[in-house]
């Protein structure tokens, strides 16, 4: 059973975070909140979503699964206004979500979710430095990086207490060095990790620019991101595996 | 003779009804107003456009008939501004009209009207049921439609008296269901008819979004959408045939 | 030695009017001012841009040359906001040009200035017709005379005073005509020349639309566009070849 009433905004903010690493996904429908965990094909990029049922107009579920195509469902949450609110009613016989928003019905054909990649588990990790900061800040990190190359840097600078966000091209290079005034806050480690920039780019693409983005780095360890979205009721971590130094 | 004074406003609006069906057309320039029918190349879809002498700052003809490349025509109006005035003067002896707007003068070299396909004969259908709405709702009808088909059903329920505009997808369906209060105006009869999307797409693309839309629908008939422009100066029809229901 | 600051928007201004010719240029960063002269591979197109030292934050040069790409350039002064200051700083013994704005820095290696196409040299010719117009209106001219032909015509009517952008297609012609209330300044000459209308659009993208192009006319003699940025302290002319008027 699931039935719930969301406005096209949160709605929205939640699909995002996840199709920018599947096309496919199954969403558990708990009885106090909904969650998605995904895994990119290559296994390179996840993401753990959980939105609680606070989030929502109304929300009724018991612990079901359902499979989405997460395009498809896009599509249809795009056609609102961000205000709009959207119906969601599960049909457990003809497994279809029946969406439905300001007089237009949607009948969505689900996927078995046995035919979906397997959730991840994402592991614990005790990454020794943590970055708070702006997700307009790490755009401009992204952006930059990706004039020169096609990998990124993440760095810590101990005893300068400051964040780098860089990249090495062939001939040119750049380095964004952000100081504690240019950071909400800074837990300096050892920290210093280089990552493919498209994945990062696309994980990018889902957090708000003004969205607070706590970020746990290590040294050639992988990276998590962690962000709020619907005023602290959701909440999205991405992590991303490392690539290998080449010096 | 024809030597007219029009807004670059009013000159798009009748352009573009007529642009999204065909590529050239004849312009029928009678004493008490300017006309145009057409239909396109697969015989689908007509249009019948009048802008009465009146929606011009002046106007003089005597019902000669002159052949345009609309994409052209089109083009030069576009370089105007929405209020600026453009002055048409058909040279006769060349066979070019002269077009003029804020100091850039445009010859427009005319098409032989004989080589133009000719114009159709648009039919009085006595079709059951009228609905009038908004062209916003329309559009957000036609574009969930697109999102699962490339037909587009418009149907009227009788004893609900609600309108709908429907699409049938592989996996998906949608279903627009606009009632009284949605709609301007409703006068129900048995009406259920099928339509090509793409020719609905074109046509509504024509369409103002705040324009009032009456739909004059049978079963499986042709449409007729009325629209007005040029503060009611300018009156459209589109007539669109049926496909067959496939069931 | 060459360090400098200067706002992003009066860097992108010096960078654009060069790039609509030539991807890599050669800077001159003499004492009193900064300056760059280039011809496009095709030798039709030739710039000449001065920009004051008065026109930066801060400015110290001696004299030294030096080699850039100037779309990597572009890439990096367009990611800084209009009123960002950008920090320019050359390494002598790396040959790279430092560059930092808001805490990003970026390291761009330099070309050898002997591989880079020889700077022309623009000569002095004494054109009989001048007029100064609006960007904007130079604009409209060349987007009218692209709709019909890739040539476009300036001339000056020397009786009526006026100034005429012109281009003649296969079936259509097109005449921007200015008169004086239209310009800011007419010295009528005898000025009737026929250019590539693709340099001219290239020319024009880097002109604002409310700057004052100052255009020197001759009959079948090149143009030059002369117009000003950064509040007068920078300094652009254009030059253009014409082409071979075919009857």
């Amino acid at each position: 059973m699931f039935k719930a009433i969301v406005s096209a905004s949160t709605l929205r903010d939640s699909l995002d975070a996840v199709s920018v690493l599947v096309e496919e996904c199954k969403i558990r429908l708990n009885e106090e909140e909904l969650s998605i965990r995904a895994v990119d094909p290559a296994n390179v990029g996840m993401v753990d979503l959980t939105l609680e049922a606070a989030a929502f107009e109304s929300y009724e579920a018991d612990g079901g699964v359902i499979g989405v195509n997460l395009t498809r469902l896009e599509e249809v949450a795009g056609m609102a206004n961000a205000d709009d609110l959207i119906h969601l009613e599960l049909d457990e016989e003809t497994r279809k979500l029946h969406i439905e928003c300001e007089g237009l019905s949607y009948t969505l054909a689900l996927i078995d979710p046995d035919s979906i990649r397997q959730e991840p588990d994402i592991p614990d990790l005790d990454l020794p430095a943590e970055i708070v900061l702006e997700g307009a800040q790490l755009s401009r990190g992204i952006t930059a990086a990706d004039m020169v190359s096609d990998h990124i840097r993440l760095r810590v600078d101990e005893s300068a207490e400051t964040f780098h966000i860089e990249a090495e091209g062939d001939t040119d290079d750049v380095d964004l060095q952000l100081e504690s005034e240019d950071l909400i806050d800074l837990t300096a480690g050892p920290a210093d990790s280089l990552f493919s920039l498209d994945y990062l780019k696309d994980m990018n693409k889902a957090i708000a620019s003004d969205a607070e983005v706590r970020v746990e780095l290590g040294e050639e360890f992988p990276v998590k991101l962690h962000y709020e979205f619907a005023e602290g009721l959701g909440k999205v971590t991405f992590m991303l595996a490392p690539r290998i130094q080449s010096e």
